[in-house]
């Protein structure tokens, strides 16, 4: 059968085995969701260290690896949360978990993403927890990326939707100032994240801020993208994960799609 | 008169100008901390906004500033502090404060350091205070250094003191063993800062730990090193102040320097 990429989504390497027709039913965006995160699953091995991703999509996945030790296909799996909510989901279904100071070398992580872009970068973070996921996951072997069709972009805040920077409180409104201008090309405007009809500040696991940055075109050099945020003082992390991802599947209305990275 | 540098401080610009002796008295080295402090208050004007720094010589500084604003030498003085303790002493002295947001150029920043080296790049942070310090720092226009002459070193590190670092609580231990992993060809060692005799982790004033590196070599390229240490998930800021100095103020045993960056 044919690959159902869009146009811009070059990949650059993918395995014909593991394509699946799902192009006779007409699934719903969480039901895409669940198919990619399934077809991730098949990735896990017993008595592997997991690294569990946070999100509607990387829930599901979190949810068949407790189905899979339930009924005994898989075995001692250690899991690794990416964030409290994950934690909480995992003990809940009775995953064994551990943490980086135990385990500081995952096997496997897998975990959505906000956007997917052809060189497989990511934005993520929409949910919070870039941190704590940009954490296991640099620790990973392998990071198998799970998205729905609608996530790939041409670049990197393609999408229209936020690219997610955490940054401490103290005096976050001249962060995100200086956060704009590094972008001015870009066009781009940030906006605090808030909570609630009052406009609260959404406060990240770790005690910090978010802003949110949307850009009216590409910022140009990732890397370089990357080390500029990062050396703003006041950032704690940004939700780009550049060059992280080994494994990117994408569930579309016409199949499910595996690419490895080179 | 001679100039009391040690052989391997050689600024690049002094101004003999500014050079006072202090040789015929001996003085201790928190009187050294004074002097360097009131020489680099004289570089403070009416009307300017000032970042006060932290630290047992910056102290100095802002009861100078004070002085001088109760006795009218000095007025419309505005100082942005750089940590909760000098917010604390600013306010018992009565001078009048804001904060980045309102006023996100400084004019003058003055702070002391724990090491500085030939290239005027400093290491920052014993204190607790790095991050507020580099926020309002990076901010400022001018930004002198105020030192006793103990705190000139050879290489960043090179005094066997602490190079700190400020990290996310979660996982700390992971965090502490890649930073080691980053420098381990410079012998580095990390150590939690700790309070009190129960080895409690110190915690900043944004909720953060600090890593205090060891090193037995030089890091290498500092710009290298810099953003090696901040593309680490978990890390939030490191004391390492490169390029930021704009004058270094040193008092010794024999006189008082300064020395402007080319």
């Amino acid at each position: 059968m044919a690959i159902a990429y869009p146009q811009f989504f070059k990949p650059k390497k993918v395995e014909p085995s593991l394509m699946v027709s799902v192009s006779s039913v007409n699934l719903s965006q969480d039901e895409l969701k669940k198919v990619a995160a399934y077809k991730a699953v098949e990735f896990v091995e017993s008595g592997m260290v997991v690294g569990l991703g946070t999100g509607s999509t990387a829930k599901h996945a979190v949810d068949k690896i407790a189905e899979l030790l339930h009924t005994g296909k898989l075995k001692n799996i250690i899991g690794i949360p990416t964030s409290k909510i994950t934690h909480e989901q995992a003990v809940s279904l009775g995953i064994p978990l551990s943490d980086l100071n135990k385990h500081p070398i995952v096997d496997l992580s897998i975990d959505g993403a906000d956007e997917v872009d052809q060189e497989m970068n990511l934005v993520k973070g929409r949910g919070g927890s870039l941190l704590r996921e940009k954490m296991v996951e640099a620790a990973s072997k392998k990071f198998i990326v799970i998205v729905d069709e609608s996530k790939l972009v041409n670049y990197l805040g393609g999408s229209g939707l936020a690219m997610p920077v955490e940054i401490v409180p103290f005096c976050w409104e001249f962060t995100l100032k200086r956060l704009e201008m590094l972008f001015i090309e870009a066009g781009c405007v940030g906006k605090l994240r808030t909570v609630g009809e009052d406009g609260e500040a959404y406060v990240t696991d770790n005690g910090n801020y978010i802003i949110d940055l949307y850009f009216k075109k590409d910022m140009g050099d990732l890397k370089a993208a990357s080390d500029a945020i990062l050396r703003l003082a006041g950032v704690v992390e940004h939700g780009m994960f550049i060059d992280m991802a080994t494994t990117v599947i994408v569930a579309g209305k016409l199949g499910v799609s595996v690419t490895n990275k080179e």
